[in-house]
């Protein structure tokens, strides 16, 4: 069983995870090692993975074995175990919980050369509805207070495996970025009534020098203060707090405006690795609610995707303080972003 | 001039270095290029580089041309700037100041093939000794907040030049990291009465199964919540919250126990890249005395060095979210540390 371990130093879970079984000769051979041939996300391969959660075609859920677009299945090697109780526990001055949670995978297409941008609106549509649906999903479970989705793209973003896939883990705690952005945003409101997300927006498109894509329903533009070159932020005009409520008709604009940015950095910065992640409302039907938590959350929090290409070694002063020094103001990779003109239309 | 904004949601600072100048184009070429075979911290080449700060030799501060031991030096690319006022201004929904503080390098030894466990202890503590005096020189100046002493070792880590150098970036701002420990640090002591991190060397030496080396004065252990694997965190016995006064008679000790850790960790992990950082008190002469800050400091809080191995790519699970998966137990990564047997009789 994975554990959660606390420090209450940093005030940090980490997940201690050794069933995945790395002993120090592990880590010896750091040169890389070329990727196997066998990809056990390719249609055909079905039985290498675990059994499928869901399964997609092109008008919705099918069965296991018919022809797939989109498939959901947990992950061979989990960070986290869905059964069990937590277990939570003082441990001298730490705190303990077993790693109950869950930690699926989403294999984006069946063809193993496309990436997010060469994906068809309705594809990429169809996506973004099955992480609505995970997420759905996931928060019915009461144990669970955070479900994150995210994408790893390239090997030095973290990905192992090249067939486009995204990930999702749900944890019994509240990650720290999202639990102290939670703290702001509750702050904000506490003080003046307003969503310090729909403030920030208004100063963006106010200025519109950081602003890279947007159209009806969303905007993405280079955070005032982004710790990378070439991070982006993609945002819902209207305030909403749970990804899980944008409707339908928004799909199709959500998946436009993604595939606009994707195909735009990819010719910008020649293929990128990158990480994306989901801000979402955490779960209110949790603990947390016993707790007391998220009670203005409806008004307080806005939720968005978070883009980090991976361009810069994130060195040791950066990862150990929390202090990011970057060295392309966001107003520069912007207009650089706005200015390259990605094939096909997009 | 480089420019700190504040992001309100993740309430951080950024440093927005532009003056480094990376155009969309540096990052293309994302492989590794060699090291140039020029080394700019070589003796004899002291002119390619800025005008030393200071000079050390075996017996203490010597002249900028005589022959060196140690020598520091303003960074030649600095990430932040020494002169100026900090000029606080709101903007809009953001913070701003102008990007003043100070960069040094020092380079640790002559001998570029030499590494920190090949130096010889009273090197060592010389080096530990220069540390200290840098703290003591830039903490004089009110407008910083903290003054940060790391290391880069190895490309992974974020090393661009081989020769043996840490680095002292010094900010107007605490780093989030930080000030986030300072806070548990406070709260601890009103609510205990005692320093948080004596409570956690306590638990380490009773159990003892994390703890890796250890001497009069000092105790290396691979912490209950590490958040990578081989994480090792060296604290005094001694409750002390400032690293300057580290009296001299503790600095061998000091000396003796990093270069066992560092040889431990070189022949278990077969040389790996790494990053060390000091933790260590603020400025408490800066604005945070007005501020009300830190009145508690000399008895929460506890200076420390921590050692974080760069033996898995930090996927964007963990960087963005700050939720740590780590695949090696403390506990697994301790013992294999204290079993293996660095030659030399260290």
């Amino acid at each position: 069983m994975p554990e959660l371990r606390h420090d209450p130093i940093q005030r940090r879970w980490v997940i201690i995870a050794a069933e995945r079984g790395r002993r120090p000769a592990d880590f010896m051979p750091r040169r890389e090692e070329p990727e196997p041939k066998f990809c056990p996300f390719c249609p055909g391969h079905e039985e290498k993975t675990p059994a499928p959660i869901r399964v997609y075609g092109a008008k919705g859920p099918v069965g296991a074995n018919d022809p797939w677009l989109v498939r959901v299945m947990p992950n061979k090697f989990p960070a986290l175990m869905v059964e069990g109780e937590l277990d939570r526990l003082a441990y001298g001055p730490y705190d303990y919980m077993n790693g109950v949670g869950a930690h699926e995978v989403i294999v984006e297409t069946p063809d193993h050369g496309q990436q997010l941008p060469d994906l068809s609106l309705d594809h990429l549509a169809l996506l973004l509805d099955v992480y609505r649906e995970r997420l759905d999903d996931l928060l019915r479970d009461t144990r669970l207070r955070y479900v994150m989705i995210f994408k790893n793209y390239g090997r030095l973003a973290g990905a192992t495996v090249s067939h486009p896939h995204s990930q999702v883990i749900a944890t019994p705690v509240t990650p720290r970025t999202l639990s102290s952005e939670l703290r702001s945003a509750m702050d904000h409101y506490h003080l003046k009534e307003r969503c310090l997300y729909c403030d920030v927006l208004a100063q963006e498109l106010a200025e519109g020098v950081r602003v890279v894509a947007e159209n009806e329903h969303f905007v993405a533009y280079c955070p005032y203060a982004s710790r990378v070159p070439f991070e982006v932020h993609v945002f819902p005009r209207r305030h909403a707090a749970d990804f899980r409520h944008t409707g339908k008709n928004r799909l199709l604009p959500l998946a436009a405006i993604l595939r606009e940015l994707l195909a735009r950095m990819r010719l910008a910065l020649d293929d990128p690795p990158y990480n994306l992640l989901f801000h979402t409302a955490p779960n209110r039907d949790s603990g947390a609610k016993r707790a007391g938590y998220w009670s203005t959350l409806d008004f307080d929090f806005h939720w968005h995707i978070e883009i980090f290409p991976r361009l810069t070694q994130v060195a040791g002063f950066e990862w150990g303080t929390g202090f990011y020094i970057n060295p392309t103001a966001p107003e520069t990779a912007a207009q650089f972003l706005r200015e390259v003109q990605p094939g096909g239309g997009a």
